[in-house]
C-alpha cells in the first residue's frame, strides 16, 4: 500500500537520492537543495496557470497541483519537490470555513473564540476531507521517479490556531495569544483537534507518496519560550513521535531564534532554520545529531548573482561539511526573485564539493 | 530656551521623578510603569475624538496631539506621558509624501527604489517640516507639570527605511533587506539620510520640553547579527551619541531576541525588552549598566485581571529590586484592551514595594 516502501531506495547519484542521504546524515555525492515555495510566483509558468485558475482551484485540482508541484524540479533541478498545497487545506474538513483572499491570504470568516467554537470541531479523515492532496501526491510521485524526493507538508498546531483564532494574518497574532492567556482550557483543546487533524493528515500524505514532511510552525517565534514550551512543544511532539521510523521530520520556524532550544526538544529530526542566527551557531544548539536545513536570506536572491553566491558560500562554509546539511532559504521565495537566480544557484551548490569532501567535522 | 533646563528636577514622589530616576539607576519611590501606544484605541476619550478627526489631524493639530498625549495619564495614572504623534511625521519634510490608511498603517506611494530617488532626499529642519510636533511637546509639558515625564520618539532608520522601501508595512520587508544587500551603497545613503534628520528631529524635541526620548528600531528583528551590526548598528550610535548627556535614550526593537548584545552595542543607556526572553535574562545580556522597561506580553492584558497580576509579578520578580526598571509592555498595547486592566496594573505596580525595599542585586 505504501508507494515509498514499494519502490524502494531511490538510484544513487538521484536528486531523491540526495536528499533523503541528507535527512539519514549518510554522506551524499553532492550537497541537496530544494527551496520553501519553489513552486510559486517566482516561476512564470506558475504564473500564467495562475491567470487561468485561482490558488484554491489549483490546490484542489490533482493534475494541476501534481504539475506546480513538478515545476521547479523542472525548470529549477532542485532535489526536493514539495507538494502544491495550502495549510488551511485540512481546516476545511475541521468544520470551519476558510478563503484564500488575494494579497490578504487565509481567511477565516468565523474565527474560533470560545470553547464552543472549539467543541463545534472534528477531526477529519483524510482521505474524506482532503482526498484531492493524496491524489495530487500519488500523481506527482509517480512522475517524478528519482528526480527529487517528495516533500509533504502541514501547518503546525500554533501556526493553524493562529488562523483560527484570528481569523486572518497579523503581526504576531494578539488575539491568539490573548486566548491562551485568557483560557489556556480553550486554547488546549483547539490545539488538540489541530493535533490529532495534522497527525491524520501528515501519516496519510506519507501512505500516499511523500517520503519527507515538513512542519510550518512558521509563527512560533511569537511566543515567549516559556508560553512556546508549555502551550506548544507536547502538541508539535505528539506529531513528531506518531511519524518517528515512518518519514524524515523538518520542523520549520521563522523568527524564533529564542526558540532553538525547545524546538530541538520536539525530537524532530531535521530542523529549518531562518536566516537570524549563523548556520554554524543554529546546528551546535539544535545538536549536531539533527539534520538542518535553510539560512540564507531570501531577501539575498533578490541581488544580482555575485552577491548570492557570496552568501551562499557563507551558508555552505558554515555547515563546515557536515553531512545533514541540505541547502534551503530561510523562509519562501520571494515572488520578486528572478528564477534564472534560483537556477545558478542549484547548479552552483551541486558543483560545490560534497560534504565529504569538505572535510570539517 | 531649553524647558527641560528651565523647570529644573521634578518634584520628588511625583511621576516624572519616580521615571527619571529609574533613567538614572537612582531609587524611587516606587517602580515608574508606563504602556507603548497607551494613547491610543484602547481608551474610549481617544476613540470618541477619532470618530471626529482622522489620524493625522489629530496627530498634526497640537491642542489635540497634547490632549491625547496626556490622556493616559489622567484616566490610568501612568508616570510617562509618550508624545502622541508617527513615526513617518519626518519623512514628510524630506520629501517623500506618506499617508495612513485606516487598517493598513502608513503608505509611501512612490517608494525608494534607487539611487536616484535616496539623492532626492532632504535633512529637513524640524522647526519647519514638524512644527506641530514642537508645538504639541511644549502644551503637553506645560500641562502635564510633573505629574508624568514627557516621553518623546522618532522611528529608528531601519524601520523608516522599511517603509520608505516597501511603501507600506509587510512581514520582514523583503524588499527593503533586497535593497541592503543588492545595493548597500545606495542603502547606506538612505540610512544617513533618515539618521541626520532624526538626530535633529530628536533634538529638537528635547529642545522643545521632552524628557526622555524613545527610538523604534522595532524593524529591526528582521535582519541577521551580522547585517543588523553592519548596516544599522552604527547609524544608531550616531543618534545615540548626539543626544547623550542631553537626554536618556531608550532604545526598541521588538522580535530581536537574536540581537541583544547588538542592540546593547549601539550605547543607548536605555533598552526596551519585548516578551520574547525573559527580563533578568535580557537585563544580564545587556549589562546591568543600562535601565530597562518592557517584557509583559501585552496580549496578556486581554485576559482577565489576575492573569495579568501574576504575569506583571513574574515581571517584578525577574527585575529582582534592581534600580533602573521601568515597567512596561513588550510593544504596544492591543486596541482590545480593557483599560480598567491597564488601570489595575497602574495600582498594583506602584502599590509593590519600590526596588530598594525589595533588596535583591
Amino acid at each position: 500500500m505504501a508507494l515509498a516502501a514499494d519502490s524502494g531506495a531511490p538510484e544513487p547519484g538521484s536528486g531523491a537520492a540526495r536528499l533523503l542521504d541528507a535527512c539519514a546524515h549518510r554522506v551524499p555525492d553532492a550537497t541537496p537543495v530544494w527551496f520553501m515555495r519553489q513552486a510559486g510566483r517566482s516561476l512564470p509558468e506558475y504564473r500564467r496557470l495562475r491567470e487561468a485558475h485561482d490558488l484554491l482551484t489549483l490546490a484542489t485540482t490533482p493534475e494541476l497541483a501534481a504539475a506546480v508541484t513538478l515545476m521547479p524540479v523542472e525548470t529549477l533541478g532542485v532535489d526536493g519537490a514539495v507538494l502544491f498545497a495550502d495549510i488551511m487545506l485540512p481546516v476545511a474538513g475541521m468544520g470551519l470555513a476558510f478563503e484564500i483572499r488575494p494579497g490578504v491570504g487565509p481567511v477565516v470568516p468565523d474565527p474560533i473564540r470560545s470553547s464552543g467554537d472549539v467543541a463545534r470541531l472534528r477531526i477529519p479523515d483524510p482521505r474524506e476531507a482532503t482526498p484531492y492532496v493524496l491524489e495530487t501526491i500519488r500523481l506527482a510521485r509517480r512522475a517524478l521517479g528519482d528526480r527529487a524526493a517528495l516533500i509533504g507538508f502541514a501547518g503546525g498546531p500554533f501556526t493553524l490556531a493562529c488562523y483560527c483564532v484570528e481569523g486572518r494574518g497579523a503581526r504576531d497574532f494578539p488575539r491568539t495569544r490573548g486566548l491562551m492567556h485568557a483560557d489556556p482550557a480553550t486554547f488546549a483543546a483547539l490545539m488538540t483537534t489541530l493535533t490529532e487533524t495534522t497527525v491524520r493528515y501528515l501519516a496519510a500524505q506519507v501512505e500516499s507518496g511523500c517520503q519527507v514532511v515538513q512542519i510550518f510552525e512558521s509563527w512560533a517565534g511569537s511566543l515567549s519560550a516559556v508560553d512556546f514550551d508549555r502551550h506548544v512543544v507536547p502538541h508539535l511532539a505528539r506529531i513528531v513521535e506518531a511519524l518517528r521510523d515512518r518519514v524524515p521530520t523538518i520542523l520549520f520556524a521563522t523568527g524564533a531564534p529564542h526558540l532553538l532550544e525547545q524546538l530541538a526538544r520536539v525530537g524532530s529530526p531535521g530542523l529549518s532554520l531562518d536566516w537570524r542566527v549563523p548556520l554554524d551557531h543554529a546546528w551546535a544548539t539544535v545538536g549536531h545529531d539533527r539534520f538542518v536545513q535553510g539560512n540564507l536570506d531570501p531577501a539575498v536572491c533578490l541581488a544580482p548573482w555575485p552577491v548570492v553566491r557570496t552568501a551562499a558560500h557563507e551558508v555552505i562554509a558554515r555547515a563546515g561539511g557536515r553531512p545533514g546539511h541540505i541547502f534551503n532559504l530561510g523562509h519562501g521565495v520571494d515572488p520578486a526573485t528572478d528564477p534564472d537566480v534560483l537556477r545558478q544557484l542549484v547548479e552552483w551548490v551541486h558543483s560545490t564539493a560534497a560534504p565529504e569532501d569538505r572535510g570539517g567535522g
